[in-house]
């Protein structure tokens, strides 16, 4: 345990965010091997050795789910559903969220990525790093289990990309939980998801100060990428709707950009502009496109030619949660899921809840999220 | 007549593509005023003084709508629709399309835009090219008219962009025509795509290469821009739907690239690049800011408070075409034009067609279109 770092501020949520090293191999699905790998991971409330839920992170989300660090202004992504007496109470349960092996990580410097130095060669991988399948992901959080002593989960819970990760451990890691929760996610990454990933990956790689992936770290962190904040951009187009940017911004125009000037700007250029560079200086570029390659690469059907052949392996109970204005991960790809489990006569729930908020929705939806937690956890603890 | 232009090849299509001068100013929308113009127009058919049609053109259009130039491989971008014996009959027909004012334009080097030479400097425009409207380069398009005889259109025609062209003709120019056809267009353009449009904007300005518009030109035109063809490949994304991109490419991947490298490619993949990579040869990064500027900017309502009294100016009869799976200019836009006529009493036409193709549905959908715009023109003439 002497890698073990720590961070803490204890507000009674018991917000334990560690970092532990694996020095032991992992096989990756692309059949280059890690030779060793760091997972940075959130706690909250107390182990009693059959607690335990899993939280899977998105994209733009790192192990940091819940609570306020010392100094920082914005709470963990999903502190609304994270806590004493909220859905998932941390009264009651033992929550743990690891920052997705590849990506960027968290206040500790996230989980192994292409910017850690490669034990071989003392240098950073960057380019070097291997592609990562979400079964990667999942891999090397049931080391961290299993270090824990976390024999089994109460529930997994998760997302988007959190999603994916869900759906992997019903299907690859059957034995680890038999009750699964996936929010605005799909079976296998469509196209169109696909295409708004390539704006990012061609926006970053395009740029000249990216230099081919041998950036200046530092002067990156400072600065962000401007490829990455033009891929976030159109991001952000993904996680709304046209709807949930009418409302929000309709016409409105930057009150002090003059109409007729080219560069005046409409409030929702404002918005995708702000969100955009404030990401690029959060997110690193490499990680990025590591994180994006995975998701375009998931699909729970490649080694099994079906989604039924892949729903089989599964013994979980799984709650499928999707929202209509979803123009990322359309509702009709969870409900594809859910039909592959009623042809296999497998008990599940799925619905599809109205939201014009598009793929932040279950982000945003709180109220609908809250219900459905409750609803999915309560039929678990029966 | 001594500045005009002229191209041919008479295959029976009598297609000429001409370019016009006038030495005279342009009162633009935003005050700014321009002391002179080119307008670049190619015609097809006879005129006989009372069968001329306006075909309007969209974003990645110019004059050349039909036929084939010498040597050139593709045709016209409305070929299917305009030519003997087809939906607009150049036997029957004189139909005439002018290059937008301020757009890349064609093979005369288009009308006048930021790469002209300003009469009063001698120098180009650059970045000092005044913003237009649709406003504006309706109304070069009518001193156009006028110079060539035109005294009224029979009819109107345009899709997208063009369709916004079409519209403020039947409310600025109310005189010059009574049947007016747009097609997967809108009153006022909604932040959905004034967002995609921003992918551009920030793409092609925080480009390094794009020099803050003054780039060399030959340089450009070359290579293309990253900025541009970035910009391009969420354009597209914007043009197709998520149903069109699963049925053409699905999860394909480029057959020579490995799953788990980083930068191999999905065959979605593989067509925004290609097809952004082209456009960013063909088309001027500083023309299309400004044409996106436009696109933002229109909005038909805002001299008058609200649509209906907009459309009050207008004497003619609307045939309004949307498609249901467009996701830039979503149908409940065209039905909202819809909806304002029938308040002020005014008969027209309105139908939301079935199609999975996105936004290109007007331009890949030749059964519907060619139906309609049949029936728009019978109409007319009985």
């Amino acid at each position: 345990m002497q890698d073990k770092e720590y961070f803490s501020n204890d507000d009674g949520l018991n917000l334990q965010t560690r970092k532990e090293y694996f020095n032991e191999i992992l096989n990756l699905e692309s059949g280059r091997i890690l030779s060793d790998f760091w997972l940075e991971y959130e706690t909250y409330g107390h182990f009693n050795g059959d607690n335990a839920i899993v939280i899977c992170h998105a994209l733009s989300g790192n192990c940091h789910a819940a609570g306020r660090y010392e100094g920082e202004r914005k709470k963990g992504w999903w502190d609304d559903v994270i806590g004493a007496n909220k859905a998932i109470d941390t009264n009651k349960y033992f929550v743990i969220c690891v920052s997705i092996l590849g990506a960027n990580g968290g206040i500790l410097g996230g989980s192994t990525n292409a910017l850690s130095v490669e034990a071989s060669t003392g240098r950073e991988y960057r380019l070097r790093f291997p592609v990562l399948a979400i079964s990667d992901v999942v891999r090397a959080q049931m080391r961290l289990f299993e270090r824990l002593g976390i024999k089994k989960a109460r529930a997994i819970i998760g997302g988007s990309l959190g999603g994916m990760q869900a759906l992997c451990f019903g299907i690859e890691q059957s034995h680890f939980c038999d009750n699964i929760m996936i929010l605005a996610s799909t079976y296998a990454t469509q196209p169109w998801a696909i295409a708004f990933n390539k704006i990012a990956t061609e926006a970053i790689v395009r740029d000249s100060a990216f230099m081919g992936g041998y950036y200046d770290k530092e002067h990156i962190k400072e600065n962000g990428l401007n490829g990455l904040s033009i891929g976030r951009m159109a991001g952000h187009i993904s996680f709304l709707s046209p709807h949930s940017m009418a409302k929000k911004f309709g016409r409105n125009y930057s009150g002090t950009d003059g109409l007729y000037e080219l560069f005046g700007r409409y409030e929702i250029e404002r918005y995708m502009q702000y969100n955009g560079d404030n990401f690029a200086r959060k997110y690193d570029p490499l990680c990025y496109l590591y994180v994006v390659k995975m998701m375009n690469n998931f699909d729970s059907t490649r080694h099994y030619n079906s989604l039924k052949n892949a729903l089989l392996l599964s013994k979980a109970r799984f709650y499928l949660l999707a929202f209509s204005g979803d123009l990322l991960f359309m509702p009709d790809e969870m409900e594809q899921i859910s039909q592959a489990l009623s042809e296999l006569g497998r008990e599940h729930f799925y619905s599809c809840e109205h939201s014009d908020y598009g793929h932040d929705s279950f982000l945003v939806e709180n109220d609908i999220t809250t219900k459905h937690i409750k609803r999915f956890l309560n039929e678990n603890s029966k």
